[in-house]
C-alpha cells in the first residue's frame, strides 16, 4: 500500500523548535520529532526501549531527550547516555532514530532501510524556500487513504463542484484534460482555460474583481505522496506577463486510512505583500477543508465495500488518477522485490 | 434477522422537501431520500457509481440530483443524464433507485427484489392522514435491535415501571394480559382496566385531573416492524362514549443494532385543539425516550452474552413478544426459501 | 491474567448508601452494589435474569431491589420474591449474588467460587479505620492493565520524573532500591533517603517549608491488587520522632485494559487537622492523576506491540516489578490447577 524506502515529509521545519517534542504517527509508526539546542532536527520512534511509553511525554534537555517515566536520557543518535542509579548502560538501551533531513523548509523522513536513505533522492521543491518565491503554508489531517487525496489532486474537475467559493467555476469541469505518464515516476494532467472570468481566488491575486484571465493548470504526481499543482495565470491575452503559483501537496500516510496533508502555495509575484500571503493561506486552507469533507465521506463509502474497485466506473477525467495508481502499485511491487526508486527528477512542465 | 421483501417506513413524508437531500441508513444500506420539484419522493442508494461518495453530499437540481464531487447528474429513475466534459454516458452510470411509495403521510421503501414491490401490500394506516383523525408525529433513534422495541411494545406491563409520569400506573402491570396469534402475520395482546384513576396522560386527554376511566389497550404487531397500540378510554361506565387513540410505531432497522423509530399518536377526539396535539406529541416523545434508555442498556447487556436466549427467563407477560418473535423468524426463513408475505390485512380490534 | 478466587475491593464502604444503586464493572463482569435499609451491603451481577437489563436501572425498595423494566423484586440473597401479575415464581428467577464483606471501610467482593470465599483471607488494612489513624480517601479510573499500576508502585524512581510537584525530587531516582520476595504472596522494595530537603508534600506534612528530613519508603505488593507504600519521615536525625503514612492502593481490574484504583493515604499524626486531611487528599489525587496519564499512554504503546515482553529492557529498578509479575503469574497458574491462595498475612515492614 505504501513505499517504505522513500522520503516522506514529516513536518514543516518551522514546527519543530528546541524544547518541544512533537508526537506524530507516520506510516503507522509512532514518531517523536525534536530539535537539539544546536538546531539539528531529530526523529525517533516514539517509544522508550524500557517500558514502551512515548518519549514525547518526556523532556528536551540540550542535545538529548529524557524519558518522562524513569529518566533514561537519549542523545540525537538514539544512544542512551544516562540511566538514573545505574552505571552500566546496556547495549540495547537506545531509541530508534530515523534518517531525517531538513531541506526546502521541510523535514524529510526515511522509514525504510536506513542504509538506502540517500538525500539526493529528495525532490527539488526549491520554491518552498528561495528568492523570488513566497510560500503560504499549512497542514490538514484527513481521515482517508492518502491515495484518495492524490486521486483528488489529479482530477481537478472537482473544483467546479466543491470549490466554487475560491478556485472553481463551471469552466474547469467543462474543459477537457490531457494526461500523460511522463516517465516511471511522474504523472501529469494539464488543462488550459483561455479568456475566462477569474474565479474569486484568482481575481484577488490579480487585484481585480472584474479580471478576465488565461488560466493554465498542470497537476503533477511524484510517488509516493508528492503532488504539485502548477498554476499560471495572466491577464487574458497578455502573453508577456505571467503569475506563477505552485500549490505543493505533501501527503504522508498516517495510517492506512488517514493522511497528513502538509501543503504550501508558493507564488512568484507581489512578494512583499504580507496581507496577500495571509489571504492565500486562508483561502487555500478553506479550499482544502472542502476536499477533506468529501474525501472522508468517500473513505467511509469505500470501507463498506472493500471489494469494489475504484473508480467503480471510470470517466474521462479518471485518466491521470488511474495512471498514478498503476505507477504507485508498480513501485510497491518492485520494492517487495528489492528495488528502490532511484530518482527525484520531477521534469517540471 | 430482517425481511428484505417488505415495505419499511423510510420517513415521514413531510420530512422530505424539494431541495433537501436526506441521508439515512436503512437495513444497513446507505439511502438518500429526496423529492423532485414536481413532488415525487425518490430513494437512491446513497453512493455515486463513480467513486462511491454519498450522493447526499450533492445538490438537488429540479428533477435530478447532481453528485457533489464530479458533477454526474441522476434523474428520478436513477439514470445518469449528464457527465461534465463527456458526451457518451456509460450504461453503468446509474444510481440504484429503490421502489418508494408515499402513502398515509409516510414514505414506504422496498429494499428487496424490486419486481415484487407491490404497493397493495402496504398496511392500511389511514388514521395517519384522514378526516376524523389528528396525528401527533415524531421520530426517535434507538441504539438497539428493532426486535427489542417490538418486545417492548407487546408487553406493556413495563408502563408501570418506566412510564409513571405519563401513561403508567400500578394497574397496568397488575392486570393480566391476553395474547393471541391472530393469523400468520398478526400478533395481539389485550388488557382491560375498568374504573381506574386516569394516569396523567389520560387525565389530560379527558380534560379532568380527577377523572376515573375505563381503559382498554390492544397491542398489535404486523411484521416486519409495525406495531399499533389501540387505546380506548371513556369516563368510567359511560358505555355510550369512547375516545380512541392509535399509537402507531413504525420500526425500521438502521443496522443490526439500531432502529429508526417513526411514530405517531392519532386521536379521534377534540380534533381542533392544536395545543392538545402538541401536548400529545411532547408526552409521547417523553414516554418513548424512557423506553430508549432501557432498550439501549438491554442491547448492551445482550451483546455481552450473544449466546443467551431471550427472554432468558420467560414470564407470563412474555406471551405476545415470544409469539411475535416466532412469527417473524418463520417469515424470515420462508423468505430464504423464496416466499414473500402477501398480505397487509391487519384485522383491527 | 487475574485471580478469580480472591478478595477484590469493590468500593469504599461510604460510597454505597441505601437508596442508591451503583453500577461498576469488576473483572469484566457487570456488578450492581447496593445496601439494604438495615445496612447490609450487597453485590449482584448487574443483569435481571428476565431480559438482561441492568438491575442498576431499577429501584431500591427496603430490603430488595426492583427491576426497572418489568418489576421483578429481588431480596439481598438474590432470590426473586415478587413478579407482577404472576403468583408462581420460577426457580430460575434469581439475581446472581456475590459474596461481599464490609471491612476496614471497604467493600470486598469475591467473584470466583463462592464456596471458597473465606473472610479470614481479607488482608489487614486496619489503618483505614482505627484509632490513631486518619485516612484521606479517593478513587481513580485508569485505562490500563492493573499490572501496569503495580509495576508503577513497585518502582518509585518515577517520582523523580512524574511527581516533582508533590512527592518527587532527584533524590528518589538517585537512591538505590533494595527489593525482595518476602514470601510467596509478598514482594517488597525499600529505599532510605537520610537528611534530604523535604519535597513539597512532606514539607507541608512537617509544617515546615525548609524542613530537612530522613525519608524511608517501603513499597509492598500483595496479590492480586493490593499495594501499600509505607512512608516514614522524621526531622533529619531525630530518631525519637517518626511520622508514619500508609498510602494504600487497592487495584481491581475493570477489564483487561482498565483498572479501578481505590486509594487512601492514612497518617498517624496531627489527627485532628481536617484541613491537613483535605490537603493530603488533594495532593494524593493530583499525584495519582500524573501516573494515570503515563500509564494510559503506556497501555496504548503495549497494545500496539502485544508480542513484546515487558519490560522490553530490564533496568536495575525493575527488580521488584518483575518479582511481582512472576509471583502473580504463578498464582494464576496454580489457580488453574485448583489451588487457592490461603493467606492474607502481609508481614509488614
Amino acid at each position: 500500500m505504501w513505499l517504505k524506502n522513500a522520503w516522506y515529509v514529516a513536518g514543516h521545519a518551522a514546527e519543530i523548535v528546541p524544547g518541544t517534542l512533537v508526537a506524530r504517527r507516520l506510516l503507522n509508526q509512532p514518531v517523536v520529532l525534536w530539535r537539539t539546542d544546536a538546531g539539528q532536527a531529530v526523529a525517533f520512534r516514539d517509544r522508550c526501549p524500557h517500558r514502551l511509553v512515548p518519549l514525547s511525554m518526556g523532556k528536551h534537555d540540550g542535545d538529548a531527550i529524557v524519558c518522562g517515566y524513569h529518566g533514561m536520557r537519549f542523545g540525537a543518535d538514539g544512544m542512551c547516555n544516562h540511566i538514573p542509579a545505574q552505571e552500566q548502560i546496556p547495549q540495547k538501551a537506545r531509541a530508534t532514530a530515523y534518517p531525517l533531513v531538513e531541506r526546502h523548509a521541510l523535514l524529510w523522513i526515511w522509514m525504510g532501510d536506513a542504509a538506502q536513505a540517500d538525500a539526493a533522492l529528495i525532490p527539488d521543491l526549491h520554491w518552498m524556500q528561495s528568492e523570488g518565491w513566497v510560500p503560504s503554508e499549512g497542514y490538514l489531517h484527513i481521515a482517508a487513504d492518502y491515495r484518495l487525496v492524490t486521486d483528488n489532486l489529479l482530477d481537478l474537475s472537482h473544483e467546479s463542484f466543491i470549490h466554487t467559493r475560491t478556485i472553481g467555476d463551471d469552466v474547469v469541469a467543462q474543459t477537457p484534460v490531457r494526461s500523460d505518464v511522463v516517465n516511471e515516476h511522474v504523472v501529469r494532467a494539464h488543462r488550459e482555460m483561455p479568456n475566462i472570468e477569474a474565479p474569486p481566488f484568482f481575481a484577488r491575486l490579480m487585484g481585480d474583481p472584474e479580471a478576465r484571465i488565461d488560466r493554465f493548470q498542470t497537476a503533477l504526481f511524484h510517488p509516493p505522496g508528492l503532488n504539485i499543482t502548477f498554476v499560471k495565470i495572466r491577464p487574458a491575452g497578455a502573453t508577456n506577463q505571467s503569475f506563477d503559483g505552485r500549490a505543493t501537496h505533501m501527503l504522508t500516510p498516517e495510517t492506512e486510512r488517514s493522511t497528513h496533508y502538509f501543503w504550501a502555495f508558493a507564488r512568484n509575484f507581489v512578494l512583499e505583500d504580507a496581507e496577500l500571503t495571509d489571504f492565500v493561506r486562508q483561502a487555500t486552507a478553506a479550499t482544502f477543508d472542502e476536499d477533506k469533507a468529501m474525501l472522508e465521506a468517500q473513505q467511509l463509502g469505500i470501507e463498506e465495500e472493500p471489494e469494489t474497485p475504484l473508480p467503480q466506473l471510470a470517466l474521462r477525467v479518471d485518466g491521470a488518477p488511474m495512471q498514478a495508481r498503476r505507477l504507485l502499485a508498480k513501485l510497491v511491487s518492485q520494492e517487495r522485490l528489492g528495488h528502490v526508486m532511484k530518482t527525484a527528477e520531477l521534469q517540471h512542465v
